[in-house]
């Protein structure tokens, strides 16, 4: 076995790349979130990783709701700039055609694919970074990203993020069925 | 605007593949884990969500300790044969040849390019899920999956799963470069 420990930094997993949404004294503020996750089946919950150093972080302490929403590779530049650019310091509101839901303090981009509604029902600190996980209360998308009534993720377009060498990478090739391509083994290890 | 709410179990989010290792009853066990993120920046922590129904649950809540393995694109078929099949019923310990690091019931996958040794320094109980929070202690790869000392994504070729179409897919194209390709933007917007 070759096996070499490596620096903890250094994550191969790629992540979705998604806008956080809140509400940043009074004015609409989004930033680049990476490390976000489902946490929870039923009801369905979200969990979000913001260090304590951002804007956003105040927000969502302060108004307990957020957006998520999931930009196609055509807004790669403007999504970029949402990471790079803290909201302390410039007015990001102008940026993008918002919409609102059934929370005044959720604000959500137009032109992303997906946009997910969450209020927060749980806190938790950890060292840098505060762990916020919401309830969803709706999942908002339009008629040409869905197929047979589902996002389809080849219409979304979602991209990915993979760090520390910070690149972005488009989703492949469909490649296999889950819930169903291991079912094969299932017989094969029977009858060995 | 053409948006419309869709069911909330409908998400696009690509999630990376990965399987956990649990020690169960003594014996080494795998299941198939879509739904984990970072949640702190340092020290370095993974927070995970397993179902209360899955047998994982109870060997992480026994030992406080588990390992996130990141399978690669020829392991769809095992990977998700642990994703159909439950430890409570089925011996899952052969399937892998395994490794271990520092603690005793987090094991690892050899074939995995990456392999992540947590210890759980919390538990968010939810609903219908438990949210385990665990300090990376140690990754492991090879010297054949790194460029200039960094997995490379290309070199470990996982893959993604989309929910609920369940579909398996590779990483795409490389398509940017993050905290760079909205650097751009900074000066666009400065001078308009």
């Amino acid at each position: 076995m070759s096996k070499i420990t490596i620096d903890k930094s250094l994550f191969c997993l790629p992540w979705t790349q998604t806008l956080l949404g809140t509400h940043l004294n009074g004015k609409v503020n989004f930033m680049a979130l990476d490390w976000l996750t489902r946490v929870n089946f039923d009801p369905v919950m979200m969990g979000i990783c913001v260090n304590k150093l951002n804007a956003s972080n105040d927000a969502i302490r302060e108004a307990g709701e957020f957006s998520i929403n999931v930009p196609t590779v055509e807004m790669i530049e403007v999504t970029d700039y949402c990471g790079i650019v803290s909201g302390r310091k410039t007015d990001k509101s102008g940026l993008f055609d918002v919409f609102y839901g059934e929370l005044k303090s959720a604000p959500m981009i137009t032109d992303c694919p997906i946009n997910i509604e969450c209020k927060v029902t749980e806190t938790v600190d950890l060292p840098t970074n505060t762990f916020f996980i919401g309830e969803v209360l709706n999942i908002y998308s339009e008629e040409r990203y869905l197929t047979e009534g589902k996002p389809d993720v080849k219409k979304v377009n979602p991209f990915l993020l993979t760090m520390p060498d910070n690149r972005f990478w488009s989703v492949g090739d469909n490649i296999g069925k889950a819930w169903k391509d291991g079912a094969s083994l299932i017989q094969k290890l029977k009858s060995t």
